[in-house]
Formats: structure tokens, sequence, C-alpha cells
């Protein structure tokens, strides 16, 4: 029989990465409610907002006020994105506990996402990564493309690796490994994995799936037979991808947690509470949210 | 790195399976142009439909004349759900080359199903697939709700056992297993096919996924790495259940395509082909397939 691991972490990221794309506005008094009920569910780890730029993120525009607004609980973990030193200020000012920077390793897409190669990327993440880490944060680095680029086609672990070799020598604590456009299947996941796992304590590896193919339940079983432990997952399945309107986004945390909980898998999350806030943002976002478990629900409430 | 079978068998059961419980009916002409282009796309075995007393499914209720028009590609073994001898007598008149019988472990489960008690069943059974095999034919055995039943809740190994053994000895050449309401995660998968690898080739055994809840494509995954090799599949994720309507039925061949090829596993199968009639099917439908990497090319085409 595989063994499984006792516990695994969910950071739930449906408050950024799945609301990020949106083109329906989100109220920020919605968004609190919405955060604070993610709060109660046991979910360790809530990434609440990203401090990009507004206009490159509409939907985001009012991060500082949710993060002053919403209710922190000890026991989780705020982290939000920050893309500079402008937007770590910003999220230092407003409070975080972690802040994530991000890049991708694929030429291509890092300029179209962010208008910079990645030689002129490092620089400055180096920056805001020593900025958070002297204000006694940890960092988490986001590294998307990491199994296919959707410019640049199949990526090679070893780029992945380069750029992640240079992310935690600028003094990262953690990866978070993105399949961005959602097409990696397992086989391509456990190449990864053990180059990664052969380099960095897999405590310090987290996958970042998206379900865009209907594979996100698959490569988190190949993760964690290799021993990962740590995922982010957005409630609902919420955060459609930008080049495929209508196409999963991220893996569901709903769906994540039948899985690991039928395996018997500890999470420390309610699944009912987590069932709760998807009904809660899909009525305000007034479309059906991807998660196949919460389809179910739907039918037999 | 886990190793991956290079060939593996996937029959199409949209036909039939996928359009049971649709409540819009599909001419005879649609169908038969339809399963015409399946039977042009590789595909090694197609159930085209169901010999059940139409009553019960009206939307199968042209079986005989869809089974006269298709266009035979010797290629491709044709087979169809016969539930009884005048289901048989029709299938052999009509034409196949094989026979599914079907019923399911769990007693409340089978009661609702067909009105008989297992007991009650197994001797209908067991004079069709002896009659079936006298006439030549291969017969599968499908055994529904092996891992959960909706009235009985979770399904003990030991009574799939049973059930398969009772179809084994009475002359049935494999067994289709099935997660009728699309609940198991894959450490169910795991347990319940050690039980039954150590009692038949795994030649002899199909795993047969619903995807209700997201799961199938991680159940396959289990199933491949246990050495089974043969899977049900419908086009599209063509097949709602009746108890859930929206909610997604079983695992769609598409998605199931992207995961064996992208592994590097030979199906015989093309893709585009699939993608062809699953348009097909879902233009005449009238709603969207819940295939995912068919939403993906929706939206890119």
């Amino acid at each position: 029989m595989v063994n499984y691991p006792d516990f695994v972490e969910l950071k739930e990221v449906g408050p950024r990465d799945g609301l990020q794309n949106e083109t329906k506005w989100i109220p920020t008094e919605d968004k609190v409610a919405w955060i604070d009920m993610l709060s109660n569910s046991g979910v360790k780890e809530i990434e609440y907002s990203s401090f990009v730029n507004p206009k490159m993120i509409p939907a985001l525009s009012d991060a500082r006020e949710v993060g002053r607004r919403i209710q922190r609980n000890p026991e989780v973990f705020y982290s939000a994105l920050v893309p500079n030193l402008k937007g770590l200020e910003y999220a230092l000012e407003t409070g975080i506990d972690g802040a994530s920077v991000f890049m991708s390793v694929s030429e291509t897409h890092n300029m179209r996402n962010i208008n910079k190669t990645l030689d002129q990327t490092f620089p400055v993440l180096e920056k805001v990564i020593s900025e958070a880490k002297q204000a006694g944060k940890r960092v988490t680095g986001y590294v998307s493309t990491v199994f296919d680029c959707p410019y640049e086609g199949r990526i090679d672990p070893e780029q992945v690796v380069r750029v992640c070799e240079r992310l935690m020598e600028a003094g990262a604590d953690e990866l978070s490994l993105g399949d961005t456009i959602g097409t990696a299947v397992p086989s391509q996941v456990e190449r990864l994995l053990e180059s990664m796992i052969a380099l960095y304590p897999k405590e310090k590896l987290i996958m970042h799936f998206h379900d865009t193919r209907g594979m996100a339940i698959a490569n988190i079983m190949t993760s964690l037979q290799q021993g990962v432990t740590r995922f982010d997952t957005s409630i609902g399945g919420l955060g459609g991808c930008p080049y495929a309107p209508g196409a999963a986004g991220n893996v569901a945390t709903n769906d994540v947690l039948y899985l690991l909980h039928g395996l018997g898998v500890n999470t420390g999350i309610n699944e009912e509470k987590i069932r709760d806030a998807s009904f809660f943002i899909q009525n305000k976002l007034g479309v059906k949210l991807p998660s196949k478990s919460l389809a179910c629900h739907q039918h037999t409430a």
C-alpha cells in the first residue's frame, strides 16, 4: 500500500489567485467577510490579496483596505503577493506574516507577465526578499510555468532549478512551483520533483496546480507519493485562466480536501466551512464555481 | 520513476452510459453518425447502446435501429448492454461482438435499479451469460457500486469479490468494476484492486470511474500503478448522474487521453477525432460537456 502523510498543509489562495482575473468587482466588505469565513475554517495560511499596481489587477485594487479590515485569527498565517519594493512597503504597513514574490522560469512568459527579462527580474526580487527578511517576514518564491509555457512549450527542469537556486540564494524560505497553465501530467511532476528534492528539503516545496485539463488531483497524488505535503489551493476552484475564459483555474480546495480526508490525511480544515465560504463567494460572483465536489453538494443540499 | 504500460485500451461507453440519462432525445440518424465518427477514431471498443426495456431508458429506445445502421469497422469491437434473455435476443439479431451484463454489489442499489435482490439477479445473468457464450460472444460483467453505495455507504471489498466470483463462475470473460456514484479515492481503488488482482489476471479487470467529485483521473493513475490497463470512458465526460443533475458523470475520454498520451502511453486513439465527435454530440445536446481538456479547446479553437 502507498503511504500517505499524516498531515498536509493547504494554503488558501482564492482571495488572491482566485479573484485576480475576475472581471466582476467584489466589494471590499464582501471580500473581508469571505476571508473572515476562511480564517475560521481551520486553514493554516491565507494569501489574502496582491500588492501589485492596481491598474494591472483592478480586481484586487483594495488590497490595503482588505488587509486592514480582515479579522486576524492568531492561528492563521496571512500572506500577500508583492511584486516590488513599493508593494512590499504597502504590504508591511497593512500587515502580513509572509510575502510572496513571483517570477516565471520562461523568458517569454516573464516578459509578457511583468515586462522584464529574467535577468532584470532577479535584482528586483532580491531586494524585496532582503527587505522582507529584514522585517522578519517569511518569503515564498512563486515560480511559474515550471512544466510548460504557453509561448515556449516544454520547460527543462534544469531551467526551473536555476531560477529556484537564485531565489533561495537571495533568501527565500520556500518555493511554490506553479503549473500555471495546467498542462502537466504526473510523469512531469515526478521528474521535476526528483530534481528539486535532491536540492531542497521537501518541507520547503509547495506545489501549485491549476486544473485546466483535469490533471490537478492526479498531480497532487503524485506529489504526495514523492513526499510533498504542502499545496496551494483555491476555494471552489475559483481562478480562471485569462487565456482560456471558462476553463478551470486553480485546483479546488474542496476537491483536494475530499481527496485528502478520503485518504485519511489530516488538514485541520473543516469541509463544511469551506463549502459555506464557497457558496458565499459563488453567490457574490454570480457564476457556478468549477469544483466538482462542490457541485455535488449544490444538488443534494 | 513509476513505470507506465506501453498500451492502454479504452472502451468508449458514451453512446450507452453517456446518453442513457439524457432527457433530450438524440435522433437515431445523429446517434449513427456520431458512433460512426467514434468508429473511425482509433478506439478499439464501443458500447453502442443498451437493449433494456425502452420504457426504462427512453433515450436508448432505438438500440436495434442504431445497431443495424452503424457502419461496422472491422477493427472495432462492438458491444451492448443486455439485462436479460429478451435483451440478448434483440442484441444478437442486431449484431454484437460482445454482451455486457450488469448488477450491483449492493442489495439496496440493485433493488432500486432493477427491482431484484442479488440472489434473484444471479440466475437471470447466468442464463444470459450462458446463451451469449453459446452464441460465441465475449461477455463483460459490469459490477456497480464497488466502492460506495448511495444507500448502504462503504462497500466491503469481500462483497465485491463474492459478486465477481459468481459472474466469472457463470462464464463471464472479464469484469468492469464501477465507481457508480464517483465517490472513490485512490486508497479505496488500491485496496479493492489488491483483492481482485489476487484472484484474476489484470487483463480481465476493467475500471469504470465516474468523475462526480473530480477523483477519476487520480483513480486511473492508481489503477495504472497497480497494472490495470483497461478503462471505460465516455466522450466529453457525457453521462450525468440521475441523482445529481449537472454533476459530472463518466470520466471523459478526452481527459484520459490527455493523461495517457502525456505519460507516453499509447492508446491507438486520435485525440482530434475524439474532439470532433465531442463537439458533434455537444451541439446535438445543446449543453456544454464537462471534459476540461475539451473546454480548453473550445476557447482556443
